[in-house]
């Protein structure tokens, strides 16, 4: 049964986490809203979570994977369901946890990001909110970014399953959900900072090793190169204004 | 086995959210740093977790939880773990991953309301970034918080088992950590953001009767008056700033 990825269709937003897990699993899924509306998908199949009253558990916001009968939004609840299903956490009560509580960091992470660009509000345009996005990505620049890269690296670091001249893991010693979001959260780093990416990065190496060893995974080096992989643009949570990187 | 919550001993913060389920559980804790370092406790035993390189999977910020060889951050994580063991979710997985949506959204609710207060820099005073928080206050007054309300009220209208003249909860017939937390987010608008609460609350009568019926909770009622419940104050999440109340 293919899985369905409801998300808005333009950008990578927070459905590329989902589909990063899906592509490097090689599940088949179905990326509805970039469908038609004559097959039954498009974007009244998205909007339909949220103006049918019908819905019995609405979700807040997308993304939302259905499976069958169960429908799950929010990212990281989503690829809690779907990293058993996908090979992609470990096995353990305790891996799994620890999986899950880096997700909810990057996403505590993705979350500011957005905010530099919409610190004030994210039903305003940019150019409205222009000094207030000025003094917090500095903020982000010079305080937050360096936490969480710091946080990053100690977790690759302490891995004790890193060993010299294996590929790199936040958990344990295989693939998780944890390191496609990590890649994605970098990836979209150089996209929308890349001057403070670099000023940054030297003090977490791991960090960058397992971005461009991610980018060389079998399957999802094909996908970042396919027309599935949406470019960055300056309408997701990633954007890039040169003004904004210091 | 007594489960350790280790978190600021001085504001409610993110560490209620443990507590209020711990309580309302009858569940035997410890709140690490509230004891005294003589103990073994207190500051030092809270601060160990970021200052020692030896701690392998190191959390990010507080609140972590303590379970025997278990440790876990990340406040939705550590309800995730709590929730079946104190009882306070249901049994299908269905049901855990939509309990744990819920709360993934009450989580963002409560960043953008630390937020409203600190729109800039979490580094720096309130009064440093005054004129940013009121813009970033009314937006929230004006958009956030009626949509989150209308979200969970809708949750409440739509969940089936709330017959009349039942307890309300927010999935099925039973207690969960969701209206727990629920209840807080609401518990601390009252004290942040009375007015702003006041005016949007009329179209959201089952939230305000959800808060007010776990106020009421047997074991609930006498934590809230009690020593253990600390009293909001200027240093927590929610503050109140009349001047951002609108």
């Amino acid at each position: 049964m293919a899985y369905e990825l409801h998300y808005w269709p333009t950008i990578q937003g927070r459905g590329e986490f989902v589909r990063l897990a899906l592509e490097a699993a090689g599940a088949a899924y179905v990326d509805v809203a970039r469908g038609t509306a004559a097959a039954g998908q498009g974007m009244p199949a998205l909007l339909h979570w949220f103006k049918d009253s019908a819905v019995e558990r609405p979700p807040f916001a997308p993304p939302i994977l259905r499976h069958g009968k169960l429908v799950v939004a929010q990212t990281a609840a989503i690829l809690l369901y779907l990293g058993p299903r996908l090979d992609l956490v470990g096995k353990s009560e305790a891996s799994r946890l620890w999986t899950h509580q880096i997700q909810l960091t990057i996403a505590d992470a993705l979350a500011e990001v957005h905010d530099t660009h919409h610190p004030i509000s994210g039903a305003s345009y940019f150019e409205d909110q222009r000094p207030e996005a000025h003094r917090r990505s500095a903020a982000f620049r010079h305080e937050r970014l360096p936490k969480y890269l710091a946080w990053f690296e100690a977790i690759l670091a302490r891995n004790v399953h890193n060993k010299p001249g294996a590929t790199l893991h936040l958990v344990g010693a295989r693939l998780s959900y944890a390191d496609l979001s990590l890649f994605q959260l970098v990836d979209g780093l150089r996209y929308a900072f890349p001057v403070a990416l670099r000023k940054a990065s030297h003090k977490a190496p791991l960090v960058l090793q397992l971005h461009r060893e991610i980018a060389q995974h079998r399957r999802l080096s094909g996908y970042l190169r396919s027309e599935r992989r949406i470019a960055f643009n300056q309408h997701g949570i990633f954007r890039h204004y040169p003004e904004l990187d210091g």
